[in-house]
Parts: structure tokens; C-alpha cells; sequence
């Protein structure tokens, strides 16, 4: 084993990335940033355009150090981006509402990762094809090999953006109620509700040819699962060595 | 009646807030976008430190055309706000997965909102202390009068930012499997998975008072009810004439 060939274990700590409120909630290693992002499906993209910012939601995916989306080739954001921006990629996780006896301490329990990088095009047939093929296997494990490929007309209609992640935070806050010692002598009623993005039951197309059944790469999917826990595990799958 | 009281039943459409990537699935009447941005607690805000973009994950709330969000008076993110700084609010809603027969076609609905405006300081003791109550009681009606008035160093060491909406543009896609007529005899099976963000049950502070119950201000958070309808609904129950 060469060390020079294991990647850094944490991102770095950067005038960018430093959590400066609440640095206990901070995460740096690249373990917890990264199944934050994988337990995903869509983030929010901050970017500027003529000086006005902009926060465009986007689904997205990962592969390594680099995030990826896509979008219209047609589409302002889209061609902004492919020409090179500065943009901030946040994936946020709503865990828990938590109630306290003070205003102050009322919160919510999250998990968030903003990530830091410059946009830049996809480019190459080949690349632009197993970028494609990824981003429906990500989420969707071996779906890519069973639908109709892209034809000519729809990879050119479509640009895919990549950022390498420079540096990026994640931020975790996963506690019970909090109030302050006098305040829990208080008789006014406090609780934590948990909050979970929850899948329903699959809505078949209903132009489905009879004799198909759910696809192996789709067992995950089951109605009431929590989303963030398949998206995780369908990325486990899909890139079993990636971390 | 004076027309001049009417408030405008749409945002204008502007350069920054035009819908120009599929235009049929924008709204700018008030209703819509207000229904949006009333059934969330978290959005995330855009905005740009020395040209660096940032996207912050955020808890806020709407009073007519205003956004409101608060943070530590010591954040990066508020001190910069609170002298004036252009952002873009975006509030978002997964409501399912769409798979389809080709890549291109996979997509999800999701209801979006995407606020611009200037940001400033909400200043003054008594407007301050009426945000700091407005925001616990919009979402959990009429909480502020039942738990512990905030001290003189908790509104010190809170600073509330408001912006005025100045435009905004909703997105909605609310479609089932939409594939191109010649894939449909393809023998691929395609489903759409509903997505909503769940109530777990209360789990109450383990420090709770004996003979205390929920509040009636809390009837609405019923475990496996969706968070969004609950959230609209406190809205309303708050701010009843506000539409």
C-alpha cells in the first residue's frame, strides 16, 4: 500500500468551509460528508449570475470528490455553469421539530453538507453517455441496462455539469430537547417529533404492459421506507467501492 | 372597496424570476406561491460573501410579501445579511419519483419557490420581540403565550433579517409517467413513488412535568400526518386573514 494512493480522510478546514456558529455540530471527514450527499436526491445550487444569486433545486449525484446534475442544454443555469462558476451545492436532511419552554431553544435536528467547487461542462460522447447511464443507476440500480437508451437528439439536449469538491462541511445536529436548567421546571409541555421523507406505495404507469414485474434493482423501494435510507443504500450498490 | 387596497394577485415577471425551462409548469399568482412557501420550515437561502456563493439551509417564514429567518448575531451569514445583501430564497417539496422507459424521461414533482430580494436588519425592541414570538407561533399557534418570554440577552444575542419579496416565480410538476409514444410498447416497468415528509409520534422531553398534555396549538402534529399539511394548516390558524 502506497499512502500517496489513499485519498484524504477529511476535507480541509478553510476560511470558506469553517463552521463558525455551533462548531460542535461540524463534520469535516469526508466518511460523513459523503453519506449525507448519498442519502440525497436532490440539493440546492447557490450560483450568481450578473450579481444576483441564485438557489435553483437540482437533482444530483456524487462520484468520488465530484458532484454532478444536469439540466436543459437550453437552461440559463445550465449554461452559466457549463462556462465555469463558483457555486455552493447544500444537501439538506429535516430529522426532527424539537419544542422547548423558551422561544430561544425551539430547533430542528438535521443533517446538511454545503460543498464548495467551480462548475465545469461534461464533455465527450463517451463520458457524456456513462455520466447519463450513472445518473439513472444511482438512484435506480442497473435501471440504465433495461430502459431505451439515449438517442443522438436527447444527450445534445442535454448538458451534464461536474464540481470537483474543494472543500465542504457537513453540520449535524441530532439531540433531544435542550432548555435551560431553571426552565425545565416550567409546566409547559415539550417534545422532539421526528421527520422522515417517506416513500408511498409505487403508482404503476398505467399504460404498463401486462406480465412486468418490479425490477431486482428497485427491491429497495417499499412503501413507508424512509428515502434517505434507499438512496443510500441504492448508491451502495451501484458504487459498492466507493465509499 | 378601493382597488389601490387590493394587494397584486400575481408577482411581476421579470428577467431574474421568468420561468424560461418549461414555462407550463410556473405559477406567479400570490396563492400558489404563498400555499408553497406557508407548507415549509426549512428553505435555502442563496446569497454571496466576496464573491463566493453561499447556500444556507434556513428556518423561515412568511408575513405578506415579507421573509422572515433569524440567526446568532455572531453568524457570518446574518452579519453580512443585516447590512444588505441581494438573495434568493427557495423553499422546495419532493412530492414523488417518476420513473419512465428512457433516461431522459425519468424526473420527480416537486412544488418550488424561488423569492428574490434585499435583505435588512428587523429592528426596534418591540418589532423584534413580536418576530422572535411571531416565529415560534406560525408554526406551533399560539406557543409563544405558553413557554418562557425570551430574555434580554436571548433577543441580543438573536438578530432577525427580513426581506421584502420584490419577485418570486413557483414551479410545479405534478405529472404521472410521461414517456414518448413509441417507448410505451417498450417492456419496461415504470412506476411513481409518492414522496412526503412524515411526522414520527412525539417523543416527549424526558424532563417533562408530570399532568401536562399537548397543547391544542399542537392538535395538528399527529404522528404520520405530512409535515407540509400540517405546516399550512398552522400557518392559517396563525395568520388566518393572510391568505
Amino acid at each position: 500500500m502506497n499512502d500517496s494512493a489513499t485519498p484524504a480522510a477529511s476535507f480541509p478546514v478553510t476560511n470558506r468551509n469553517r463552521v463558525r456558529r455551533k462548531p460542535d455540530r461540524a463534520r469535516f471527514d469526508k466518511a460523513t460528508v459523503y453519506d449525507i450527499l448519498d442519502s440525497a436526491m436532490v440539493a440546492h445550487i447557490a450560483y450568481v449570475i450578473d450579481g444576483q444569486p441564485y438557489c435553483t433545486p437540482t437533482g444530483f449525484w456524487r462520484e468520488d470528490d465530484r458532484l454532478y446534475w444536469h439540466g436543459s442544454s437550453a437552461s440559463r443555469m445550465i449554461r452559466a455553469q457549463a462556462a465555469g462558476l463558483p457555486v455552493c451545492v447544500t444537501a439538506t436532511h429535516l430529522d426532527a421539530i424539537v419544542l422547548a419552554r423558551s422561544g430561544f431553544h425551539h430547533s430542528v435536528n438535521y443533517r446538511s453538507v454545503m460543498a464548495y467547487g467551480t462548475t465545469r461542462l461534461v464533455e465527450g460522447e463517451a463520458e457524456k453517455q456513462r455520466v447519463f447511464d450513472g445518473f439513472v443507476d444511482r438512484f435506480f440500480p442497473g435501471r440504465s441496462q433495461e430502459i431505451r437508451p439515449a438517442t443522438v437528439q436527447e444527450t445534445k439536449a442535454t448538458t451534464f455539469i461536474v464540481m470537483d469538491i474543494e472543500d465542504a462541511s457537513g453540520k449535524i445536529r441530532a439531540t433531544h430537547v435542550m432548555d435551560d436548567e431553571a426552565d425545565y421546571a416550567l409546566p409547559v409541555w415539550t417534545a422532539r417529533y421526528p421527520v422522515h421523507q417517506v416513500l408511498g406505495a409505487a403508482e404503476e404507469c398505467p399504460r404498463q404492459l401486462p406480465g412486468l414485474s418490479l425490477p431486482d434493482g428497485l427491491q429497495g423501494y417499499q412503501a413507508g421506507r424512509r428515502l434517505d435510507e434507499v438512496l443510500l443504500e441504492a448508491y451502495h450498490t451501484t458504487y459498492p467501492t466507493k465509499g
